[in-house]
């Protein structure tokens, strides 16, 4: 079966945005083993519209559409697939019920009156509820091919996606496709490609995919079968094999564990609490951690000491440390990660001092120098990095990396 | 002009990569007053790619490739492009040179035959010298098109496109275009609209195009004319109207100015230092204010104090108001923002305690309340707020709104 892909938007022809919903919906069909020749992006334009719809609906059979389902005048993705596919638009009443139950709960006093257009539908297509936003998706089917609907804004997208248009098109396939992630963390992508090279060469099914995140790769073994089990009995050696090549840095194998959750996972299991201490990262690994739902049980406060003062009266960094080896050092680095635990009731505090930039860089100290030191146990791990990047990219390095040494940290003593 | 995107390459097709190359391209291109009607991306395939450039020749003046020029058999770019359009390939002895000294310094021992392919070159083409790669970009004129060819590697593409294609397309371009940003928090997209629907309706010449954030909306004035003086004179009375019909809602009319860009400028101004107490943001605040180079004149510490026994140890939060009110309720929010300051020397501190679930919501307390307070000059502001949406919507929402009630808190003050 053949997958298009079209984005809707002027805003994409303009430059505004990066289309990474195209880069997620192109992965997620890849994985259902549909295949994929085209992915266009239009504007807010019917002629333009109509048009590449009926091309897509021509050379494919199903064809995703995203944007332009909103309430404003330029959002025309709707009416422009039901007049290409001929289906007439009708008020929805369950649409319209969802639209005045989350309309009641808005901080808007004034609901625009444009805001019911969401809820008329083409007249047989399926609703899809979305809920984290106004705008329904929508399949519509007819000469054998479907059309689907679904709204712009990646965090009402995806979990719209997944819940409900995963499934369906699941069903579309007569082959079972499985998959199974390994997310690395501390190796970069071409010495994970080299160390897999010869698993990769004689790959065929299944197959194994690299992935680049910022600090992180991840690995998608990927097998076809006749059904779920004997797909993933293919897969198992695979991942077995990967696993022993890579050991503790392999962080996990859930398809939707993030770093951060893989650390809160370890932090709960062995029951130990967590706290941070930042500079240069001004709060942004706290608010990775807290990412994680039921983080309160292993996090309980955190610390942006952003100045030296800061440092010295949470922290208890001593000015002498700061004086004669500087806030970005190894020293001052250790001292914030002993002075965390210390000043709470944690057993771990991992803290980061650095250099984001732009300026501030000298030819000692550069821009992009930064040190991270997890405190436990009696214990301060220190390690220092150099990150390439701008202000943004070394400050999300930093992160990751902060995860890392805390997860790497636990690790090492409890085993 | 009309100007048309196509992206060549499988690994696109599958989600391997986010297409940032287009985004790219497509901003610079707006920025040259190019229309753009289409973007395309079709895989390594003869025949698709051969037909997306017929397309694009018929329906657009200039058409720009990417992907597709290097030496590996999948790359067909150049010369599915040079028989569509009719140039025979023949070997360029300037470029044969360039790559037989790029591959002298190469760290590669053996250079694979293939590689000589990218020294054939369509008779009559402009050669792109690529600085940052093997593979050279090239410009294709006939029939009054151009066909640009450029390589897929953002560090190859981005330097050959500023350094040769901007001017090349500048020189195409007779009209001047020129636009302008006016961001907006605090209102909703279709209530902006609605307000601006007269303005939008009769726009011609400038237009005026609306783009949601979370939590914003961002507006851009855009004119045409045959100088720059006289678009910008479009433009003025335009952004004018706006800003009077908004107010203090217009946060910035500066391009690149983020809504903590701008609250940073406001206290840097004012000379006034904030500090941040966060309970379900975790240090998102703290983080959006420590994106800004040059915070820490304005920022020196944070907390984030997730758990109550913080909130009282570090924030002298009461405990009977803890225990009266709850973490999530008008009264902690304020003595948050209060302790806040009293814990430090800041002027203002921006408080959030709220719900950002999933669990922990009732149906007193329901899964996405949260209160913001302000403390500065002896007063307390605190808003309500019931967001919508999952765990990451709440927390990034909960973050525009306190970025926004500092803000407006100062303007209040000091106007």
């Amino acid at each position: 079966m053949v997958c298009e892909l079209i984005s809707v938007g002027t805003e994409l022809l303009l430059g505004n945005i990066v289309n990474t919903n195209t880069q997620f919906l192109a992965e997620k069909c890849a994985l259902l083993g549909l295949s994929s020749y085209y992915q266009v992006t239009v504007g807010d334009n019917r002629e333009r519209l109509a048009e590449a719809i009926r091309t897509a609906l021509k050379r494919s059979d199903i064809v995703i559409l995203t944007g332009g389902l909103g309430p404003t005048e330029d959002d025309l993705t709707k009416e422009v697939c039901a007049e290409v596919m001929d289906f007439p638009l009708a008020e929805d009443a369950h649409t319209r019920e969802r639209l005045e139950e989350f309309f009641k709960n808005s901080i808007y006093k004034k609901i625009s009156e444009n805001n019911w257009k969401q809820a008329m539908i083409p007249d047989g297509a399926k609703v899809l509820d979305n809920h984290n936003g106004t705008a329904p998706g929508l399949i519509l089917e007819k000469y054998g091919k479907s059309a689907i609907l679904l709204p712009g804004p990646p965090n009402e997208l995806i979990p719209l996606f997944m819940e409900q248009v995963y499934p369906y098109l699941q069903k579309l396939q007569p082959e079972i496709i499985r998959s199974q992630m390994v997310k690395i963390c501390g190796v970069g992508e071409s010495q994970v490609e080299d160390k897999l090279l010869d698993l990769i060469d004689k790959q065929t099914n299944p197959t194994i995919a690299t992935y680049a995140k910022t600090g992180e790769v991840h690995l998608r073994v990927t097998a076809k079968a006749g059904s779920t089990e004997e797909a993933d009995k293919r897969i198992k050696p695979v991942v077995k094999e990967i696993k022993r090549r890579f050991g503790d840095f392999v962080y996990s194998t859930r398809e939707d564990e993030t770093l951060e959750m893989a650390v809160v996972r370890l932090l709960r299991k062995l029951e130990l609490t967590v706290t941070t201490a930042e500079s240069c990262t001004g709060g942004m690994l706290a608010a990775r951690l807290t990412n994680v739902p039921g983080v309160s049980e292993v996090f309980r406060e955190g610390f942006i000491t952003y100045a030296n003062k800061a440092k010295r009266k949470i922290l208890d960094v001593s000015k002498s440390t700061l004086k004669k080896y500087g806030a970005v050092s190894e020293q001052t680095a250790k001292e914030m990660a002993t002075g965390g635990v210390f000043a709470t009731d944690a057993d771990v505090c991992v803290a980061i001092t650095g250099l984001a930039g732009p300026g501030g860089g000298s030819e000692e100290k550069p821009v992009g120098l930064v040190y991270i030191a997890c405190y436990l146990k009696d214990e301060v791990k220190v390690e220092k990095y150099q990150f390439k990047g701008n202000r943004e990219k070394i400050r999300e390095q930093s992160v990751v990396k902060a995860l890392d040494l805390l997860r790497r940290s636990i690790l090492d003593n409890y085993r």
